[in-house]
Order: C-alpha cells, then sequence, then structure tokens
C-alpha cells in the first residue's frame, strides 16, 4: 500500500484533525476487527490478480468491444472464485461481494453478463426445483457445464406479473410444454446474460394443461448448442441495445417458435404437472416470493455500497478543491468548507449508515420470517413484504438523490466518466425500475398500510413495525412536540399515521360520492405513495436511531459522540426536508423549526473536521473508487490529466478527420 | 409525412378526443403561424439533406469513431447552414434551431465540436475586439479560414474567474504578449472543439503589464498550423477525455509553455496595453458581463425544448403502454390512467410552457437593459443578472428533475438509450454546472436579495422584479389566505420576503456575536440559496400567470381552458410542493391545503384527455424526438425490436468471445 507516500497536503491535515480512530468505525461498518481483516485479505488476493486493469479504459471502447471485456473479466473473475472455494472450502455467501458488491464492481465496472447465472439461475433452482431435478441441475450448474440466467420480464410486461403472456402449454400425448411466444411484446426482455452468454435459461410462463391456464410457472429451457453455442431451433436470442449504463450485463430479448422441452423441465417443487395434464396447486403461492424478497433486501444493501463510494470521492475531492476568495486576504478555502458543499455531502455519510442498519434490521426480520415460513407460519409474511417494498424504493430513490448530489458537488469534474460518478448514478438509478418499479412498490406498500389501519381503528393488535399506528391513531390529541430526536421521529410517526388516516378518509369520500373502490384509490394515489414513503421515512429514522444507540455502547467516547452527531443529522436533516408534514401532523412550531435549522447548521460544523476520517472509514480501496476525484492520496488534477491522455483521441496530434472533413470544409471543397 | 397511417389506435383515440385545436396551440408556441411555417419548411429542406442518419446507431461507436462522426456531421451541418444562408441572404440568427436548439441536436445528438465557433468564438470577437481587430478576424472567421473557440475555464478554476492561473505578460521590447501555464491547474480544461477541432482560440488570461496585474482580459491565439493542423510550438493541447454526455463536443485542455502573440491579439474593444505597455482601463467592466448573460438566457430557452422532448417521449409511451388490472373484468388500463403517472408527467407540460414564458419575458427584459446599457444607463443590470443567475439555475435544475422523473415514468424501457431519455438528460444536467454552478449562482442572485432587502427597510424604491419585497414586509400583519392561483403566487412573494428577512436576521445574529460578515454569510448559505430559490419560484409562477392571462385573450375559447388549466396545474403543483414554506410564511390552514390537494387530483383528471394533444402541440418531428418510445405514430414494441437488432452484437448469431474466453473457461480451460 502506498497509502503513506505523497498525499495531498489538504487532505493529509484533514486526517490529522479528525477526532476519532477511523480504523475503529471501519472495523464496526465490517461487523469486528476480524471481518475487517478478513475483507481486506480477499481484496489484496483478488486485486493482485489484476483482471480490473485495463489497458485501453473500457469507456473509450465500442459497444461490442465492451461486452468482450466484460465476458473475459468475468470469466477470469468466476474462475477466480471457484480457485478461491476450492482452496477455502468456502461456499457462495463469502463471495457475495464479487456479484453485487464492491469487489465486483471494480472489476466489472460497467456489469457482468454472468451474474444472474450466481444470483438467480442456481439459486432459483434451490427454490424452486425438486431434489430429483436440484441432483441433475445445480450439480450441472455449478461446474459450469451449463450457464443460465433467469427470464420473467418481457417487452410488454414488467412489474405486472400476472400479464406475462409466453405460454407452456403441456401436450399429454407427448409428455412435453410447448413454449410459445403469441405476440411481439410476449418477447422476453431484460435479462442479463441472456443475449449472448447462456445457454440455458429459466423461463416465467402462463402454464396451460388441459386448456385451462394456471398463471406463471418456471421452466428450464435450453437456449444454445451446448457445443457451437447456435441457438436451438424456434429460439429467437439476441441483444435490447446500448442502455444507459451496465452495457457489460448483456441483457437479451427471447421469443418462442412452439419450442418443445420435456415436462421434467418444469420446476416443480412447489406446483407440479402430472403426466396425464393433472395440474397440483403448490400449497401456498406466496412461497415463491421468497427469491423477489431476497433480491429486494440485497438492493438495500448494495446502496450503502454505492453512497459511500460516491460521497467518498466528492468529499475528498472537496478537500483538495480550493475555489473562490470569500475574504480578500486569505487564501482560497477548501470547498468544503461551504456550508451549502457540507450541507450535499453530510448527508449523503450519515444516509450510508442509516441504509446499512436499516438493512441490517430487515435482513434479520427476514431471516426470522423464513425461519417461521418453514416451519409454516405466514403471520409475518405480508409485514415483511410491506415493508420489503418501501425500503427498496426508498433507499434506491434516495441513493440515487444522493449520488447525483455527490456529482453535481464535484461541478464540472464530476461529469467527467474518470471521476466514476456517472457510472455509479447509471448503476444506482437502474435500480429505481428493476425488482419492482419504485411508484408500484410504494403503492403496494399503501394497501398493506390501508388494511393495517382499518385493522387497528377495529381495534386489533397489529405487527411490530407499524404498532405504532394504534399509538398515533387519528382523531387523538397532538402531543405537545418534543424538539429532540425522540420527538423528531414520534412526529414522522404522527405524519405518517395522518396520510394514512387521510387517504383512507379520502378513499371513503370518493366511494360515497359513487366511485368504485379502484377508482377511488387510484384518485388518491398520489397522496398513497407519499403515505407510504412517510411511513418508510419513519421506520428508517426510528431503526437508525435504535441500532446506533445500541451499537454505541460498545465503542470509544470519541466515535461515540461522531456517531451520534451522524445520528442528529440525519434525522433534523429530514425533519427539515418535511417540515410541511410536521406543521400539519404535529404541533412543531416555527421557533422549534428556526431552532433545528440552527442545530443542523451547528451539526454540520461538528462533523466537518471529520469528513474526510468519516469517508476514510468506509475503507473502499482506490480499485474500488476507481476515480481521479477520490483516491486516498488525494491527486485530483494529476489524475485527471494521466486519464485523459488515455484516451485514444490523444494518441494522434490531427486526427484523421482533419484530412477527410474539416479541411476540406473550411476550403469549401467538402 | 407518414403521421396518418398505421398509428397505435390508443394515440389515434387519444387524439379523437382532445378538445382542443392541437394546431391553434402550435401556432401560439412558435409565435405565430407564419413562424410555425416558417420552422417546417426549414426543418423539411434540412432533414431532406438527410445529415441525420446514422448507418450505425452512434451509441454503438467507439469514443474516437463518435468524434470522427461528429466532426462530418458538423462539417455537413455548417455547409448546409451557409448554403442556406447564401439563398435567403439571412443572418446567424434565423439558424440558431441548427445550434442549440432542437434541429441541431437532431442531427448531432451528442454534441458538436464546431458549435462554439459560431455561439462564443465570433460573438467575443463582435462583443471585444476593437473595429480594425474586426474587420480582421471575424471575414476569416466567418469564411472558416479559420476555426475557433473560447477557452475560459481551467482545470483548478471554473466559476470563480478572477482565480484563473493562466497569464498573459507584456514584453513591451517586442511588443508581444508571452502566455503561459505556470501550473498544471491554469491549464485550460473543457472548452468545447479545442482538443482536435479548432485552430484558434479566445484565451481568457491574467494580464500582467510593467510588473502589474490588471485582471482577466482576452486574446487570440493561433493553436494549429493553419495547413497541417499540428499544434504549434508551446502549445500543449489534446481531449479531457470520456463524458456522460456530449461526447461529440471534443472538449479539450490547453497549455502554453512561453507562446508569444502579437500585441494585437488583445481584444482591446473595452481595455487596451499600449505599445510601451500602459494598461488603458475599459470605461466600465460590467459591460463584459453581456455575453454571459445572453448565453444564459438562451439556456433557459434551451430547457424549454428539453423538457418539452422528454415529455413528449414519455406522454406518448404512456398512452401506449397497458399495465396492471385494477378491476378483474377490464382490460390492462393505458399507464397515462394511472393518476402517479399523470403526477409525473402533466407538470413536466407545464413547466415547458412556464419556462417559455419566463423565458420571453427576461428576453424582454435583457433587449431592454441592453438597449438601456447602450444609453449608458446601468442601473437594472444588477437586477437583470440577479434574476438571470437564478433563472438559470432553477430552470436548469428542474428541467433536470423533469427529464429524470420522465424517463422513470418509461420504466425500464427508459434505460434504453434508444428511449433518447438519457441522452437528454446528459445534455441537461450539464447545464446545471457549466455557465455559472448553480448553488454559487442561488449565491449571487442571495446576495442582490439581501441587499435589496435593506434597501426597502431603509425605505428606497425598488425595481420591478423585486418590487414586492416592500409590498410584503416583514413584521406587516399576515394577510387572510386566499385559496386562489393569484392568492397562492401572493403566498410565494410572502414566503421569499419571509425567507429573506429570516437570512437577514440570522446574519445580523451571528455577526453581534463576533462572527466577521463573511463567516455569519457562509453559516446562513443553506438558507440563503433556499431564500433565492423562493424567489425565483415566485417570479416564475407569476410571469408564467400574467403572460398567459395575457396570451389567452387572442385565443379560442377551447384553447383558453386547456392553458388556464395548465397554468392552475403548475401553480397548485408548487404550492404543495412548498407546503412547509407557505405553513410558515402566510396563513393557509389544514382546511386550505386539503382543498389544494383536491384541486390538483380534479385538474390531472380534467387535463388528463388532451396530454397527448398538449405534448403533439409541441410538434418535434420524430427525426428531433429520435426516440423509440415517443414517435408519433405510437409503434413502441416494434420500433424498440427494431432498435435492438441495429445492435452490431446481433450482426453474429455466436460472438467470438464465446471461443475465446467463456467455452474454455466452462471447459475449465481458461
Amino acid at each position: 500500500m502506498s497509502k503513506s507516500t505523497s498525499v495531498n497536503p489538504d487532505l493529509q491535515r484533514e486526517r490529522e484533525k479528525c477526532t476519532f480512530n477511523i480504523t475503529e468505525l471501519t472495523n464496526l461498518l465490517d461487523g469486528g476487527p476480524h471481518m475487517t481483516e478478513e475483507r481486506k485479505r480477499r481484496e489484496v488476493m483478488v486485486l493482485n490478480e489484476g483482471i480490473h486493469i485495463e489497458e485501453v479504459p473500457s469507456e473509450y471502447l465500442s459497444h461490442k468491444e465492451k461486452y468482450e471485456l466484460a465476458v473475459k473479466k468475468a470469466c477470469l473473475m468466476f474462475k477466480l472464485i471457484r480457485r478461491l472455494q476450492e482452496e477455502e472450502n468456502a461456499g457462495m455467501e463469502s463471495f457475495r461481494a464479487f456479484l453485487g458488491g464492491t469487489l465486483g464492481s471494480a472489476i466489472l465496472q460497467d456489469g457482468s453478463p454472468l451474474t444472474l447465472h450466481y444470483v438467480m439461475f442456481i439459486p432459483t433452482l434451490m427454490g424452486q426445483a425438486t431434489v430429483e431435478q436440484q441432483a441433475y441441475w445445480i450439480g450441472r450448474a455449478f461446474n459450469l457445464d451449463i450457464i443460465g440466467t433467469y427470464a420473467q420480464t418481457e417487452l410488454g410486461h414488467g412489474t405486472f406479473i400476472r400479464g406475462l403472456e409466453t405460454t407452456a402449454t403441456y401436450d399429454a400425448k407427448t409428455k412435453e410444454f410447448v413454449l410459445h411466444s403469441p405476440t411481439l411484446t410476449a418477447y422476453k426482455w431484460w435479462p442479463g446474460g441472456l443475449a449472448h452468454s447462456a445457454n440455458y435459461c429459466i423461463v416465467m410462463a402462463q402454464l396451460y394443461t388441459n386448456g385451462q391456464c394456471h398463471g406463471i410457472h418456471p421452466f428450464i429451457v435450453q437456449l444454445r448448442d451446448e457445443e457451437t453455442h447456435m441457438p436451438l431451433k424456434g429460439i429467437k436470442v439476441g441483444e435490447i441495445g446500448a442502455k444507459l449504463g451496465m452495457n457489460g450485463t448483456n441483457n437479451g430479448f427471447l421469443g418462442f417458435e412452439h419450442v418443445r422441452i420435456p415436462r421434467e423441465h418444469m420446476l416443480m417443487k412447489n406446483s407440479q404437472v402430472l403426466e396425464d395434464g393433472t395440474y397440483v396447486k403448490s400449497p401456498s403461492s406466496k412461497l415463491t416470493y421468497g427469491t423477489m424478497m431476497f433480491v429486494r433486501v440485497v438492493i438495500v444493501k448494495d446502496m450503502c455500497n454505492y453512497i459511500a463510494k460516491a460521497v467518498t470521492i466528492a468529499t475528498r475531492y472537496s478537500a483538495v478543491r480550493r475555489q473562490s476568495q470569500p475574504k480578500p486576504d486569505e487564501p482560497e478555502p477548501q470547498i468544503l468548507d461551504y456550508l451549502t458543499q457540507q450541507h450535499k455531502l453530510m448527508v449523503g455519510i450519515s444516509t450510508a449508515h442509516a441504509f446499512q442498519l436499516s438493512a441490517e434490521w430487515i435482513w434479520n426480520m427476514y431471516n426470522n420470517v423464513t425461519a417461521e415460513l418453514d416451519a409454516g407460519d405466514l403471520e409475518r409474511l405480508p409485514e415483511l413484504h410491506a415493508l420489503s417494498c418501501c425500503l427498496k424504493a426508498i433507499t434506491t430513490g434516495d441513493a440515487a438523490e444522493c449520488v447525483e448530489r455527490c456529482r453535481l458537488a464535484c461541478g464540472g469534474h464530476g461529469y467527467m466518466l474518470s471521476s466514476n460518478l456517472p457510472h455509479t448514478y447509471g448503476l444506482v438509478t437502474a435500480a429505481c425500475t428493476y425488482e419492482g418499479e419504485n411508484t408500484v412498490l410504494l403503492l403496494q406498500t399503501a394497501r398493506y398500510l390501508v388494511k393495517t389501519w382499518q385493522q387497528a381503528q377495529g381495534g386489533n393488535s397489529l405487527p411490530p413495525t407499524v404498532a405504532y399506528l394504534s399509538r398515533v391513531g387519528a382523531g387523538r390529541r397532538v402531543p405537545p412536540w418534543d424538539n429532540s430526536i425522540e420527538g423528531i421521529i414520534h412526529g414522522f410517526q404522527q405524519v405518517a399515521a395522518g396520510k394514512i388516516a387521510l387517504c383512507v378518509a379520502n378513499i371513503e369520500k370518493r366511494q360515497k360520492s359513487g366511485m368504485a373502490y379502484e377508482d377511488a384509490w387510484n384518485m388518491t394515489s398520489v397522496q398513497l405513495a407519499q403515505a407510504s414513503e412517510a411511513h418508510c421515512r419513519a421506520f428508517i429514522l426510528s431503526s437508525y436511531f435504535e441500532e446506533t444507540e445500541r451499537q454505541v455502547k460498545g465503542v470509544s467516547p470519541a466515535l461515540r459522540e461522531v456517531l451520534l452527531q451522524l445520528v442528529d443529522l440525519y434525522v433534523v436533516y429530514w425533519a427539515l426536508q418535511r417540515i410541511g408534514d410536521l406543521l400539519r401532523f404535529t404541533s412543531i412550531s416555527e421557533r422549534d423549526i428556526e431552532k433545528l435549522q440552527h442545530w443542523y447548521e451547528e451539526l454540520l460544523t461538528k462533523l466537518r473536521p471529520n469528513a474526510v476520517g468519516l469517508v476514510d472509514a468506509f475503507d473502499l480501496r482506490d480499485e474500488i473508487l476507481h476515480s481521479t476525484l477520490g483516491a486516498y492520496d488525494g491527486r485530483v488534477y494529476e489524475r485527471l490529466m494521466e486519464e485523459a491522455l488515455k484516451s485514444p483521441l490523444n494518441a494522434e496530434p490531427v486526427n484523421q478527420s482533419f484530412h477527410k472533413y474539416l479541411k476540406p470544409f473550411m476550403q469549401g471543397k467538402l
């Protein structure tokens, strides 16, 4: 590590004035010193392989070259994973960092064509294949005899799964399913690795037996010849084209022209089709929600990484960059000294902490609920589902905003791809749409909240994450405002309850005026989405606060002070963002608001000296940050120039287009 | 025009139910039927040339190929402009649409390497060169004997112009200036066309004569040999690398190693250096603000175009896309029927109108002030400057939000480059940073507002755009809330006044507690930026309302109704977005808020049937939209597939990387 040599003096000074032990915070974020050590060991091991090093930065390549580079890197990366698994006798889980996490994105910055093989194909086999099917397929998949992906979304249907059009019709005579795409919109569209990489695929299709439709079921389908990789007969497969980001993921389309597969290729752990075509229903259709929820929880964890990355880049840059001269006799200040800049960055730092703790909270809940599920208890499933929906929506939305704010906080240089901020935004904003479009998800949570609200009105007791709704029911006296962290969190719960109550009242009023329930719901849906957001804000604020209170019991006083300041900052920031809601649904006063504003400004000033220490504690290596603006040593301008010189356009002093177009044009001869 | 053949039936139905005459609105937006005709004529003429047609869509090209294509297209486009100018004997102005406007971006979607020659190089010569200099240079520039650009921003300094480091030192012995880049951060960085396209450049540099620095002045410098295009001795020039967008603009860096230019190459209309090195100051340093303000006003107009484009694409897509099934017995609704979708789109439509009218307003003000300037009257310059600063910041920020909301409203398909929404966002978000970083601009306006507030307290009369500050001064009785459009606009003025007053009080309080004014300002700067935003919102709302009131006097009743609904929607939308502010600074009540919410929902429902008609009225041709999702005929899915098939990856069924990497990897032989 060359961390000690020639660090920018401004950054050096920032580190010297940091009031807490950076390593202590890193250990806390990792889950203990041994976890930090393990992570660092793995990072060194992987990065020593040099797979991440690019001769020409990939942003200069053509679309096709980008894909070819991605295949090369993905193969080398998964080869390495396989080697490490064998050496360490470890399972897949310990290498999650390669896939969606920081280390994987350091190697495959623009996405990997093989990721879905590991995160969707194999897990779906594990979750939905029978024991016999697993015995056959999982071994082949693990050994990479086959490479698979998972195809659900179609050109015409995304979030609304019931609307999928691909059909799988059972033919009892041949004991086969016939897969077919009856329309253009039935084409599968988006699955990663589908275009040119996978040769097998799990396809979600409408199951028909004996002339009856039984809804969406999973089928395993061979797409390409295992030897030649040529698409099989009746398989129309290709890539969907260039995207805002993730151009290494090889997203594909897939159409079927009456493609026949054996009956055994339907994944039958849950529902079955017998040889004669008899359909045997799954004991609970809710079981299939498992994978989807798992993925959503993983997304929340990924958002923490992206925010940490962006805010590390922007904060270090802000310590190096000097601009303007507010006082005539003093040098230009670091832009980190401007309160407006602190305002853009600090909330990013605290958001990374808040989401990490919220992710851990829901991760634990997920594991508990899964254990209950295995024991046949489905009671907390709707609550988990509702929470995972709004949490996915809010964390991806907030993360996109945080990353974009960080990029803009770096001014023009943030617009350079070499800053790595545009790339990071591309990855984060994709998450606002995939695995459930955010507005749709918020409305799913809202549906649960409305139902729960009505239960609470009926005097029923409520599950933990919505228990506050019976405490702060509508119509009760609004308690006096308490201008403390607990008071604000309680205020947010009042806001959520107030908004839900208002929605329920609006829907009822509209129904009374003659509207159908669905229309009344639709007319109220802008408010419903906002109520859902308010519920999620209350959850994040309170879980962040409570988990931090628990966590700081085991840390040094210096670190405790900073962690609590971060919680304060986050909570006060959101109070100020939602002053209108607080004014409507709590008894907060103008004096309270002005105090909050001053509290916020004081917190920024208090956190200012620790800004660089706080982002250092995320401990993201330069190879992971991959940014001219964010490297540990702060050689911002040198790196910008070094990266510029790598542009193939700079390899020649005069580009051929001068002779071909520009000169003839100037001479009037074009 | 194939507008009538095979239009998607849903889109067709939308057009049939439109309640107003679409052509009437188009004419109104263009400024009259003859203007519409003229625009259409020019579009046909230009697009018939086919310069915009790409064999392979440019998103599949390498960075270098993109540049080469951009040079080719730019040369052909400007050749065409020259031809048209000669044919029609028209000036540059009538072809502005080619440069920043819709037609230019249809041809050069990713920016042009020659634009700055026309929008900065020639105008700067016209504004800052002496008559003799103009006689020599402008002819050469117009004839394209030389191609120029304008270099101000440096690696280390952007918005803070005083901090620029490039020096131009006069050598009286040889009557030359010596241009030099004393540091790495002194390198010019960003100018469009600088990298490999321009051979001349106007360079802004710190002028030194007789050992004294006189600040930033413009110099014309030859960069490359006119014949060979090779960089001249001492000139370090190249491109800065790949960016989030605008990769056709060929942004460059430029460093000088003691480069000598004749004394006559300083542009001396305003300030001069005599032969002996005597510096003669400009009569007013404010004169040079002209170009900068002109560019800002142009930016506001451009934002209208981008918003219109994005909202046309997203609205048409939303009429074609059907999803989900809220009522079991009915077909899937068009997503445009969801109130949440209307919420995302309608405000975009009204924003395009609001910004167009605000742009016209400030355009007129700019022309008036320029006329006064020419008559030596500088009085309204600070007001214009303050308004142009916040208007640039708010319109670019809002436009970025609008475009991104439109992109996300198209779900996954909005993430495809073929939707053209990511590209559009790349262009719009760039405007948040260039020509003055938005936060810095808001604080410049705030400085003016604080000063004006203090003048008002002293009883002085105020210029028109801030006159409301003396009407609704702080400390006065808050008038009863009026839940009408005028009432809301008045409420926004109260908010702006209240925020400015609070900022002034905070700064004074901090000064009294011992802080320097600059520190007190900084500590209050988050609030100051918000006050500045509030002022700008009040301006946009009132100018949109007043201009529409004026405008609708001349239109049919059917169109009048829709235009007024759009104003209502815009004003009520912003009231609901800023409920916290209204609750703090006006006497609005909870009942008023609930009424506003219902009013808003009703307005969405009323405007819903005219949504497609409203975006059709922007009359953006398919070639300009350049979008799979937004074309006039609504063949969304067909176009998505057609575009996907253009990907070079789809030209071969098996990519070479299968044989090279994937197969060896699967066989354990990699």
